[in-house]
């Protein structure tokens, strides 16, 4: 039976569903309302217990978000799906280079990946940025080296690429991106490992996640501003 | 440990590892190619039981497509993420209409939703469209009117709404569309029953879906045509 709802309570209703479905899992009070939004996105509950925050990450976003930060994605469906008009009043704007012509014609020139030349352009961009890799864990893995080598310092990392090759690998260096060098036991990790970093991260570990992931996290974070 | 796999072979492997992880799963040969992609850009093996295909379903959206037909989507999410490129090639081109001006300005003079409006300004498009419902059940509930009340003819519908008010109730719609009145229990499918149909439908069961799905699903079907 199709419910009668006013198209603008759906959300509103739709939130409390999920509050119950969730029954006594305990959330972070300060995460609570991204899981929420990315449950809301995709449905799947998996969430739940999949997703990852830095100490403070959240607050550490909604700061940069305040003090008009940029957001760099890896596919045009998150950047279409990133709420640009509460970016833009923030002061900020959504870049993805991945299918740029110039990106394109450098990976070609260098032997190297569309993805790799698409993180170098955004760590030039020269303002705070939120990087939200929802696709490629080839880009996640690009900026975790330009993170390393001290070329680039996000506001946040939101790590979210999809998939079966390198996906759960990019995502365990980004979790263990800030730790001591004693600390690390994968060798992916300790060939990499650089200078010692605090970037916030949110991160949904395994397999999971996509580009509608991580516009939704994002999108948490802007509703949290200004709705 | 990050596999340092060819770009361009890491499409193929992930396939490969899904078919592994799918097991003795018996997938239909026909839709398997979709169900996979589904999976393929979700994680979500969920998808291998949700995923409802009308029969021949496929064939007929592949026929659709050669024959140049559009696409109509209810974000632009799906919109930035189906391959323009190959549906151009064939003669496609696809719409989004929800956030169009003209369909704001005729929703609020008529006191009914976007999604409704935009269903109906997609009706009168005037070539055969594949309808990719990924966000909105509104859409597809319009949609589902529009289809009984003999002002659209879908070469195919592609039903995955995704969410928790009134989602399951609008793919139940359609999963019950083309069936006779005397086969029809749920009240809110005999309320709305109209003259009988034939449209072919694939259609994700429950709460999941989304913009990827719906898109991912488009980009089976063009892949099938001209990788």
């Amino acid at each position: 039976m199709i419910d009668n709802i006013n198209p603008a309570d759906i959300e509103k209703r739709s939130f409390e569903i999920i509050s119950e479905l969730l029954g006594a899992k305990e959330l972070d009070p300060q995460n609570a309302p991204v899981v929420k939004r990315v449950i809301h996105t995709t449905a799947d509950f998996d969430y739940a217990d999949n997703l990852v925050f830095s100490e403070d990450a959240v607050a550490k976003g909604l700061a940069a978000l305040r003090a008009g930060c940029d957001i760099v994605t890896d596919t045009q469906m998150a950047k279409a799906g990133i709420n640009k008009t509460i970016l833009a009043r923030l002061g900020g704007t959504v870049h993805c280079f991945m299918s740029d012509p110039d990106v394109a014609a450098e990976a070609k020139k260098r032997g190297i990946t569309r993805a790799f030349v698409s993180m170098e352009k955004a760590a030039a961009i020269g303002k705070p940025c939120i990087f939200a890799i929802g696709n490629a864990p080839t880009a996640l893995i690009a900026l975790y080296d330009l993170i390393k080598s001290g070329k680039t310092a996000p506001a946040l990392v939101i790590g979210v690429p999809v998939g079966f090759v390198n996906v759960i690998e990019s995502k365990e260096l980004i979790l263990n991106m800030n730790s001591h060098a004693g600390d690390q036991t994968d060798d992916s990790v300790n060939e990499r490992s650089g200078a010692k970093t605090d970037i916030p991260y949110i991160v949904a570990k395994g397999r999971k996640g996509g580009s509608n992931v991580a516009a939704a996290i994002c999108n948490a974070l802007l509703y949290q501003i200004t709705r």
